[in-house]
């Protein structure tokens, strides 16, 4: 029996603009991206999320290729769906959003499909508070583990919300940024420790091009972005990294640091190829023998030795 | 017969605010901080540097007291020292330059003792090309490592004489925002590749609180910053840094990637001691062994393991 892993989150089109290169409607979405990336694992995942009449069946293909179950995708006939429009600057780290069409996220009421209401491992994209509560609310006790993504939007207007969902994660995945933001410490360290007494065992700290910071059981694991020559388009960089996180904690029986580690170093991997092509291109082609090369390298980029020659000074 | 270490850089006193203290009239200055961190080393450190009347016996004396050659510190008797005076913004990250007094930096005319001129290591603190040129001319013939530090400043005003010194340079360490002007791409990897060609085998990119990236051989290795509660005063954390570096590759035989990678972690984990108290303080005080746990904390950091389970996937 696979572990099941249920991902809650958006299904979008994008409109993308780079320093080398546009595209109008794309494939895009949260739980688009944290569904492809958990795919590479075997597991069993199912996708909460909705969608327009303008939604291509041959995206809907895509994920059904892959053995995810749409049965918690909503259809609604007369609606479009979420739209996103970003512009990239010259150095890929910020980006301008030019439209956000809310479309039918705007009163999305997200059901948990019966067959999920058990599942092991619950990733919950980023999304309205209110909505990640509803989702956790309909499921049959406290999932084993909650992995929990949000923004600072959420924490600047929606606080009290937000800290309820909080109080059910067991890792929350955010920026340092926002890290910052939500625990009023600017050391990441105390940050972290803060964000442990709202309720995640585990934290943690993306920063982009570079890498991200897992704290918990009174440690800390640092792990770079993979180094590029070039990155064509970075969205969906977080979501891979959450997916390939999410897709590792559900195939794995027992989950601690140890595992979270591995799961940092898998969604870091996930995300580099995400970014060499633009929306889900890259990600959708890779294989199991190019993901593994990688973590080699992944590997020998920060390992070293320490002689004793160094360790008499 | 201890391995020589020239050092070229200012000796200044620093006035510093941050948002927890202030303090007028510190010790400071790039060689400083590079020879108090290569101290940890047993190499035989000369300095090459000027001061004026004001300079305190007593800090002249911090340097002595560690073996530290200062015969190569010119005073000029009727001049007074460099002066900085910055303060450092809430997130640490961000300093803005109060007062910058030259005095007798400006017409500082660099002599290297005829005992230096043989060094096996040069470090190169950052200054004014024309300064940094002139000392490396003096050597007799190459060094067998040359050690720039440099600066955005110097690449906006002096680009050609700067690429004349970057020319005879083995490692350059410089942040990201200057590797990206310097090379003029985006992407690090690419960088580092366009600096190689202008001279330096090795590049390293420091990137403060997310550590550094060392280039060279055809590899990469990322070590992160030691991640601390709390940052006192930033100042002398990349010169702690180039210090460490200066310190093991003058106390090695073999100058390889390997010992650049010890270098950047033993200097990481110097510059972790530097920020944790105002100027030179906590350097100075340092322990062997809190310097070797943090080393061995950082290992803890970074390292870890890819199980055969995850490998088949």
């Amino acid at each position: 029996m696979k572990n099941k892993l249920l991902v809650v989150g958006t299904m979008a089109y994008d409109a993308i603009e780079t320093p080398f290169d546009k595209v109008n409607r794309i494939l895009g979405g949260a739980a688009t991206y944290i569904a492809l990336a958990s795919s590479k694992f075997d597991v069993d995942c199912g996708l909460v999320s909705v969608i327009g009449a303008d939604f291509e069946e041959s995206d809907l293909k895509i994920l059904q290729d892959l053995d995810v179950d749409i049965s918690g995708v909503e259809l609604v006939p007369d609606g479009k769906s979420f739209f996103w429009s970003g512009r990239y600057h010259d150095n890929m780290n910020m980006r301008t959003t030019i439209d956000t069409q809310l479309n039918v996220l705007e009163n999305f009421n997200p059901i948990v499909p019966l067959s999920y209401k058990s599942a092991e491992v619950m990733m919950i994209g980023n999304l309205h508070p209110r909505v990640q509560l509803s989702a956790l609310n309909q499921m049959e006790g406290k999932p084993k583990f909650v992995v929990l993504d949000t923004m600072n939007f959420w924490m600047d207007n929606f606080r009290s919300t937000l800290d309820e969902v909080i109080a059910k994660a067991d890792l929350i995945t955010i920026n340092d940024e926002e890290a910052r933001q939500l625990s009023e410490e600017h050391s990441l360290v105390k940050a972290a420790e803060k964000i442990h007494t709202m309720g995640p065992k585990y934290v943690i700290i993306k920063k982009g091009e570079h890498g991200a910071m897992l704290f918990g059981d009174g440690k800390i694991f640092i792990a770079p972005a993979f180094p590029l020559d070039q990155v064509i388009d970075p969205t969906g960089a977080g979501d891979s990294f959450a997916g390939g996180i999410s897709g590792i904690l559900a195939n794995t029986d027992a989950i601690n640091f140890e595992t979270l580690k591995s799961g940092i170093i898998y969604g870091s991997v996930l995300a580099s190829f995400t970014v060499e092509q633009f929306g889900v291109k890259a990600l959708l082609a890779v294989t199991s023998k190019a993901i593994n090369d990688r973590i080699e390298k992944f590997k020998s980029l920060t390992s070293f030795e320490w002689n004793d020659k160094q360790k008499n000074i």
